[in-house]
């Protein structure tokens, strides 16, 4: 015998099943659905079973678009089609956007290398890139995959991939974050920072 | 022009409205909802907008139900009829019986008296409970509305509008929680463990 009634039994079992929601906060979720008013509920029900309906990946570069619709970036024609910035998932996108200081187009891998987890060449859109790439304009790849080790390798197997176009392949700086204080830094970020050190 | 695309910005709305959700959580949730496949979330979707069809409140005594079904403490005849224990809200009901210590029944009363926030009696069930009490056999009422300002400004109320009845009215007792250590205690716990002190 669950201890709830059985349908709401069911609702913490999905609930459970999202990031950092326990058995506590989907009972906490839970219970503040109740409280909802019968709209509200029909809303946020339908918002969520057709998320995937409405909000899909832009054909192009797997940017999150409107059903039907191609992405804000790829149909601005004042962002620069000779950079291409290949980010691991769509949200990377939105934190580059906030930083005000890109201007070119984006392009989504869908993951990193991981082949403890079964994510080799064939799980990325590595294909989708390719094509991409054939249609020509772009000059610049940035690989702005994360300065983890998985991120590194799969910038060093794209950059192999990409080695016979013509094309720049770069990657950002690694360094000392804004703001920081040398003394809390790390070492492998200070070493980073000292052999990529710029004039002043 | 919302940042993402419209019906994504719909749903972390919606979500925002969730107990401790904010903007970042909502993200973070509508993010993970996006790797589901399609048959969770019609599922978790279908869950979210039935959920007030699928649990209701039983109608003797307010606790959590299934459609159509008689709360599992008011169906069950070995619960103690003469023992009735009135709580806040549904939740609080698993709160008690996890504490293995009661065998009456329950009512639940809906809230607490707040002026501050427009709850009168009125806004509570107290008719209901008078309704319960009518049909008679109840010998016992336990007030378990917490032992803040409000759970025992509503104790008192109820507690005066019950007096004409033949019915003993009992609040649990307040003291040090079990596992408490003297020297962490609040003054005003310490003086309600010391003046309804126990034989040993």
């Amino acid at each position: 015998m669950n201890e709830y009634p059985e349908k709401l039994e069911e609702l913490l079992f999905l609930l459970r099943n999202l990031p950092g929601i326990g058995r506590r906060g989907a009972e906490r979720l839970a219970m503040a659905l109740l409280e909802w008013n019968q709209e509200k509920l029909s809303d946020l029900g339908k918002s969520i079973a057709d998320l995937k309906i409405n909000v899909v990946n832009c054909p192009v570069c797997g940017a999150l678009t409107g059903k039907g619709e191609s992405c804000r970036w790829c149909s601005d024609p004042r962002r620069d089609e000779k950079l291409l910035c290949v980010v691991e998932s769509a949200l990377q996108i939105y934190s580059i956007e906030k930083s005000n200081s890109y201007s070119g187009r984006y392009f989504v891998l869908g993951g990193k290398l991981s082949p403890l987890n079964g994510i080799g060449p064939d799980e990325l859109r590595v294909k989708e890139l390719d094509t991409l790439l054939e249609d020509g304009g772009v000059e610049e790849v940035i690989l702005a995959l994360g300065n983890d080790v998985e991120g590194r390798a799969t910038a060093a197997f794209l950059s192999d991939h990409l080695k016979s176009r013509q094309l720049k392949i770069t990657r950002p700086a690694a360094g000392l974050p804004a703001g920081a204080n040398l003394s809390y830094a790390d070492g492998a970020t200070i070493a980073a920072a000292l052999s990529g050190r710029t004039g002043c």
